[in-house]
């Protein structure tokens, strides 16, 4: 067996840190002019001190007459008094009369005041007769007057070096005259994926390979810090490939990320390479953390190397701990501006190993106290859907090996400014739901809904725990054979939950089109020429199948183990709808159960099992929660029941739809 | 004198926004496919089903040997099962071997399982010989495998239509291997300025003229909703130039923005060129809020139209209030992304006018609790300087005349993050502050600090009300000559407040290079030849400047009122340092009073007048506080002191530097 590179000295994030900062101090690298049009979230490179004062001239604030202020002195309604008119002033103009004595000068809001005047009587005070004006009110000097500089008087700082240019910085440049504006210039990060498996999107995808995902989310994240990616694509695991695609990246970039390859396992070639490439090169190699571990950092004459592990999960927590604060610095941005940390309840135990610090991604729900609670994402980093779920992570220190229920973490965000969806559904899959929240869209286009499809048992449970708003659920009470209901009768659900009525939906065996290999039910699931596709335990439907199947042995008088290991695919499992119709579509199975408008989506055919009733479940004291109601709302209305008729042929809604069953009563 | 148009209906925002609504749905204008590179910020224009499986075979997550799991069954240390070992797959290959029944294959991370294997033993608990392995554990089915489809499943719904796409959605749509992205496109929004004394910045600025700022920050503030602003620049009031101009605008946008000249004062051009430009021409016309009454709403031919005023932060708010609500929704966004509020106590006592809705622009503070607290800027919507530090603005209905200090209001953010100064410095200017913010900068780049110019007096204001962490002061006691401390003996500071003891600065008059009117002490300021330059009141120098000046009064036998009546500019105010110093540079006054840092950083003319003690103040209970902490430190530390020995003569640190004095001892 080939020799295998172990990590002697895994470093903690702060000692990788710091085994950096004695290399390399992060600061901007340079410096570049750029048009005030194109210079929003760029970072200032200079302090700005006024060239100008503003305004630059005293300045009438209102439309009337400039005027002498004692002129005015003693004028009142009964009295007024008498100015002749000696001109007019526009707005934009250069005044070249003189106000004296007993004279005024029309003039309009902006206008530079003529000489003499020192205050503008509004219009309303005043009233006209050819060159004669009366004034009815006296003004004291300065009044309705913007005097010069008494904004921004000439040589004061009015930005500072390190200021992220947004609209209102862009006001103050503007206001000052200032075209070109000295910025940070945006480090280049030049970024590979390594790995003989990676097949770069767009491509057609061989067996055994698998997309280049890290090369797109780091560049992603590159943005975000404020930095230009350069993407480089994939690197074979190659001696020539490696150092000449690593050699130009040097070249190109003011900083080189990788990720994939510097696990301790097949090839540590990656190492090798950098470490030919300049000095000092590898100065970091592999971290007391989980996920992560196989994180190096070098670098090359002066140049910054990030190795990330090639999990996405693993890849983004190590990019925001680790190089992140270090880009932002790069950048000229400060790392407060991407950084976002909050607090936050666990919503459930979590253990952890001792003696290595772990990271666990997880998903932020605000309950009804307007307080974040945080769910563990347990898929693992190696899951793209961990990626995707995950609002950010929470750090769990060495010595900890417990964190209980309620305990208050600080989570790291992945992205700056956290997006609550304004609904959370957690249950069983339904395109009755997604058509739902369609239309709650199409009425209030910012509502968002976050839908993760876990089976109804999981959708309960995330009621119980005050997690989901609102969870789908279609579940058969096997002794009483009535549906959901039921479910709502435990300790934990009785009195605190209800039920929402949804709607019938029409369940069957799916098939290819045309339905070439004759199945008509469900016993020709053992024939030997069917695969069949099953859907994931705690689903309804499986729950479904598995009472229909259970029937079946008993009439054949064989055990319910005995006719599962006859089934062909049985332990293949589908999470959705969707995705059994999909197996179908695609040819990897024959036959699944799934709803009648599932497999007219796909274009499948339908051979009917059952009706079964979807319904929605809500703890009682979410029905007050704004989007919650409108759901209800919604899924009472004639808007969605036409929706759903158009769409989801098989799901039938009826007159209790949308109704509220509370068991208490 | 010319007829006025008269703002007849004021609407209220919400009757505005409805008004609107009966003409247009605002929605995504139209899709376009843009490459994943690209594709960061944008929104999804559809549902995202995924095309694959993910992974899209049964994949090994650890590196070992791929073996039937039944093979091991009973395998421990003490007993271990030999295989023969009948090949090698490697992460990337189509495996093309089959085991069998005592046979195992060598495996990597991530490459896919050959047929027959449906377990992966870790390498830790194998040893091998030639071609042999011994088994030291058992596995059992799918352990160490990552099964097809078990991270998402062919056919399922992964991402929905009006998501934004950050880092994190780019993972996902990489690892579905699309290249091409169909987003929304951006809607393109055609900004113009209208005014004749509106100058493009980068030009110079004439006599009368001020520069154009709406045009630019309006821009940046499309970027912030997600569309692309066209700069169309300025529009002279001239009917042709306007009528050209919105054509064009019309043109080439989906939106035009117009800012200014929707007043109902000198001109009402715009309203009668954007009625003759299409139907139904002007809907809304002037709103019932301050500021931003004179708002237009229009439509040509399908086409919005928002006339804002022209003061910079009246147009910020009222775009903030009409605009960006609806820009969002045409780019797709959300409003709930650009969009954020957040809750605050007022911090002053506010009045307001009944029966008109008003805004007010506001900054934040962050008290020792942890909690927000907003302070109303009273410098104008003309001002600039209002914009710039305002950090959002609070509404205050119509029928509220007071709002009581600490009353809890929700503040309107202007950028959706608010960034909070670490450090929030109010009171008298110094170029030594600056330095020592500089400092701090060093050693902590993300250091930010907010410094607010106010003179010493508000300064030690805003240290009673809480809203200063620090405050630098430099304040002579005219009874015992002694500076600062004693103006921390009134009730609201003793005992609460501690003086943090900073450094001499060398005061003095300041004048033109090799000073050409041989001024020589500061009875030459009445010389009719001379022209002063004065500082605000509250500031420490202003009370240096007028004891200097009453104690020439006393010798001259007049009164202090008939000295400063024969200073030419005595009533001329710059409110720093720097400002003074600009006035002399650049020819607009004679002589000013300012520090010596300054006038030699301006290459000016220097007589020494005394030797004041600048020191800083906070409150005992923000001595805990980090950056409060860090500065003292700063403040304290050899790299300070050298760094203003280069950089400021004239300020003079001193072994009691940085030692804190508490008057209660």
């Amino acid at each position: 067996m080939e020799k295998r590179r172990i990590f002697k000295t895994l470093l903690s994030i702060e000692d990788a840190k710091n085994k950096l900062l004695q290399y390399y101090t992060p600061k901007p690298l340079d410096f570049e002019y750029t048009d005030l049009e194109f210079v929003y979230g760029r970072v200032l490179a200079e302090d700005i001190f006024s060239p100008i004062d503003v305004p630059n001239f005293d300045r009438a604030s209102m439309d009337g007459f400039a005027v002498r202020a004692e002129d005015t002195f003693g004028a009142d309604e009964d009295k007024p008094i008498e100015l002749n008119i000696i001109g007019k002033i526009d707005t934009g103009e250069k005044p070249i009369i003189s106000v004296n004595k007993g004279e005024a000068v029309e003039i309009g809001t902006g206008a530079a005041m003529p000489k003499g005047a020192d205050a503008v009587i509004m219009v309303e005070y005043t009233e006209r007769f050819g060159s004669k004006v009366f004034v009815f009110k006296s003004v004291t000097p300065n009044e309705n007057v913007i005097t010069a500089g008494s904004d921004i008087m000439i040589g004061e700082l009015v930005l500072r070096k390190g200021q992220l240019i947004t609209s209102k910085e862009i006001g103050v440049l503007a206001a000052l005259g200032l075209r070109k504006v000295k910025v940070f210039k945006k480090p280049r990060v030049a970024i590979l994926s390594t790995g003989n498996e990676l097949t770069p999107p767009g491509n057609p995808l061989e067996y055994g390979k698998i997309y280049d995902i890290n090369t797109y989310s780091i560049a992603g994240a590159v943005i975000e810090c404020g930095c230009e990616p350069i993407i480089m694509g994939v690197v074979k695991d190659d001696w020539k490939d490696m150092e000449n695609k690593l050699k130009e990246a040097f070249k190109i970039g003011d900083c080189v990320i990788t990720s994939g390859s510097t696990s301790a396992g097949v090839g540590d070639l990656i190492y090798k390479v950098i470490d030919s490439l300049g000095e000092p090169g590898i100065i970091v190699h592999g971290l007391a953390v989980k996920p992560g571990k196989p994180t190096i950092i070098g670098m090359i004459n002066g140049k910054l190397f990030f190795g990330l592990p090639g999990y996405p999960t693993s890849a983004m927590i190590i990019f925001r701990l680790i190089v992140q604060p270090i880009l932002t610095k790069l950048s000229g941005l400060s790392e407060g501006f991407t950084e976002a940390n909050l607090e936050a309840k666990v919503a459930q135990k979590i253990f952890s190993t001792k003696g290595r610090r772990e990271y666990l991604p997880v998903h932020i729900v605000m309950d009804e106290k307007g307080e974040y609670n945080a769910y563990p994402i347990l898929t693992g980093s190696g899951a793209i859907t961990t990626f995707a779920l995950a609002d950010g992570f929470i750090e769990i220190p060495e010595e900890i090996a417990i964190i209980d229920e309620n305990e208050k973490v600080t989570v790291k965000l992945i992205t700056p400014k956290l997006r609550l969806a304004d609904l959370v559904i957690i249950g069983s899959h339904c395109v009755g739901v997604d058509i739902l929240v369609n239309c709650l869209r199409e009425i209030q286009s910012s509502f968002t809904a976050k839908i993760i499809n876990v089976g109804s048992l999981g959708g309960l449970h995330a009621i119980k725990r005050g997690e989901a708003d609102l969870s789908g659920i279609h579940l058969i009470d096997e002794s009483s054979g009535e549906y959901n209901l039921p479910f709502l009768k435990t300790p934990d659900l009785l009195g605190k939950a209800v039920l929402i009525k949804g709607y019938k939906r029409e369940q069957g065996l799916i098939t290819a089109p045309g339905n070439p290999k004759k199945i008509t039910s469900i016993s020709d699931l053992i024939r030997d020429d069917v695969t069949f596709i099953n859907r994931n335990l705690g689903s309804g439907t499986r729950i479904l199948i598995d009472r229909y199947l259970k029937i079946y042995a008993e009439e054949q008088g064989i055990s319910f183990n005995e006719l599962k290991s006859k089934i062909s695919g049985y332990n293949t499992i589908a999470k959705s709808h969707s995705a059994v119709a999909a197996s179908i579509a695609y040819g990897k199975a024959d036959v699944g159960v799934g709803i009648r408008a599932v497999a007219e989506y796909y274009k499948l055919h339908f051979i009917p099992l059952a009706n079964e009733q979807y319904d929605f479940v809500t703890l009682k004291n979410k029905l007050q929660k704004k989007s919650v109601k409108s759901f209800i709302d919604m899924l009472s209305s004639n808007f969605f029941k036409e929706e759903l008729n158009k769409r989801a042929p098989g799901l039938i809604t009826d007159s209790e739809t949308g109704s509220i069953i509370d068991i208490n009563m």
